[in-house]
């Protein structure tokens, strides 16, 4: 898959800075805003329904995330969404908690028929996409991505895109390719929103490596997973990993990325 | 009242990792997520009437928190506080502001009437709350514990519920037996919504130990003077107080809190 | 236009601590409160229209920001801002990506009406506002404060108000009076919303500072000017960045702000 060094994809990033329109959850706003911004994306969030439109045809790239939806939300979503295939442009769908209620995964099944270039979920997320019984109870998943890898792998195939799942080791597949990446640290999930944040980082790389879709989202995974590593290593806490992983997205450079990531080929599961 | 070492509580909350469903404040929900994630509980953003009920029963405990309210978040606050009653799931009330406007005394008077496990308030807070003319202006509180201690106990004895109201010292009281936390820094006030997050963690450490909720909340304000203090030995100011308040409290461990907690009975008042 | 020491309006912020009422977006109200708390002003957040102007009207200022508006927040933005005009209140807005959508121009235009003290933009937003064409494509300006002076006085002339600009160097105008700002740090556009939070400062000095508008105005942009320039020399990325800055707001003198700022009269443009 990877055409190019990992490193390339993030230098593409940086030298476009793609608008990314980011129709989140409370709790996530402002840490995506400032782990896009680190990392050298632009980003906005807005979703009146009197402008959404509007203004998703002018953005790059789109991400959407139901964390705290209600219908103003949900209605916004629909109209960004189909805005962005209109327009062709690439859009991130992080259904979160989706196995938690029904309204959930009603609201998934309307925005995955908006055909999602890449879903970006933890293992019972997909797992509960994929029609599977999760044992996810809410935000936190219960399973490995060992576990869902099968069921990431299905719904890849039946949806045509990407799906991007994260947990101690991440995979990544378009149904055909399957990569795996390691990095990270046990502090990442103590810290809230990184998944969140994480999605919108995704729909930066695929929206300034229109052609490479898989390759941005692994290499969008990556950053995470090498600066993860560097700033676990002088954090003590979730606090001061907090502060030390937005310096080291800021820091990390595109050669730091291709020598350090650690992405592998799954060839059979 | 402590049947048990503070810090036991502190491990079963850890042990158990309760599912905490915060209903609050714009302001307050990426710290409020991130406090109980660095102490040890998992805590979930939702709202929307369409799911609000189905996820409350799914939780451990349910925190409300009043400070940014409009007619549809009143309206979830209602649905959840009467499935948490359904289910016995103990949940807690902060009533921000409440002697502000007319219309956050008459929705604390609605949510007074679902029977809150634990009230957690300033003194303004609950000065107000207990029908006594507040000086409160705002967030802030222009009253002391101390001036507010014998509004704090009748509001407890009115209720049936524990109330937790902070200050530069901390009461607990459940309307007969009253303990005063000693601890914290002069920081913490130039911090945004660390009450809240309280709020937040109160609602874990008594869902965590369903029965001792007089003793589970005066653990939970006593790990937040105790990692505050700590917190307060190292920064130089409200931003490294906040990262270093994260950390300690992730790295605080049971036999800390136990040894550390200033917590006395206050006999009579 | 100085007609005290810079640092002497930061006293009376500090001596006074104005409770500022900010309508303001979700990405936002985390960091306008730390950063109010952090340098000595009171934030409250709320918007609900049963009590939006009966708070208005107990507040010392009130600062109006755009970014994520929807219908009823534009509502509110309205009821408060009539209010304010009412009881004398002074009001800032933050025309958050005017240029944007047509949604945005058309509530500027309204909120426009309603005589704001200050606005505070950035480049492309006062150019949207002064009815320029504009090159901003969503938060971030394309132009550069030098090249929309003009457009700052016209607006200033036209509203009768106080334009502040702020960009690699800052500018505020009242129409007749022009001063240049200069300090700040290149880390600064990579963190979200400093300048949302830069407009509730600005309401609070202009609280604080009742006759003399103009300069409190400058005197809260010196004040990030300094801090920010100190946070810089200490940061290694956008995370240690935020940290250090609210660290430095905490800690800097009046005395500190009147012998860093650097403020320079501008004659003629």
């Amino acid at each position: 898959m990877t055409l190019l060094p990992l490193g390339d994809y993030l230098e593409a990033l940086r030298h476009t800075t793609p608008l990314i329109h980011c129709i989140t959850n409370y709790v996530a706003m402002n840490s995506t805003a400032n782990l896009l911004l680190a990392t050298g994306a632009s980003p906005a969030m807005l979703h009146a329904q009197e402008e959404v439109a509007e203004f998703t045809a002018l953005s790059s790239g789109l991400s959407v995330n139901i964390g705290t939806v209600s219908a103003p939300w949900a209605e916004a979503m629909l109209t960004a969404t189909a805005t962005a295939n209109q327009h062709a442009i690439p859009w991130v769908l992080d259904p979160v908690a989706v196995g938690a209620t029904t309204y959930r995964q009603q609201l998934c099944g309307q925005l995955l028929a908006m055909s999602p270039t890449v879903i970006r979920g933890n293992p019972s997320e997909i797992l509960a996409l994929n029609g599977l019984k999760s044992q996810g109870r809410g935000v936190d998943s219960t399973s490995t991505t060992e576990q869902a890898a099968e069921a990431a792998i299905a719904l890849a195939k039946q949806q045509g895109c990407i799906v991007a799942m994260t947990g101690e080791r991440d995979w990544v597949t378009d149904g055909r390719q399957h990569y795996q990446i390691e990095g990270g640290h046990p502090l990442m999930p103590r810290v809230t929103t990184l998944g969140c944040a994480l999605s919108a980082l995704v729909a930066g790389f695929v929206a300034a490596n229109r052609d490479h879709p898989l390759a941005a989202t692994t290499a969008a995974l990556a950053c995470f997973a090498v600066a993860g590593e560097q700033a676990g290593s002088v954090a003590q806490g979730p606090g001061s990993f907090q502060v030390a992983l937005l310096d080291a997205l800021y820091q990390l450079t595109a050669d730091d990325l291709s020598a350090n990531a650690r992405v592998v080929a799954i060839d059979a599961i």
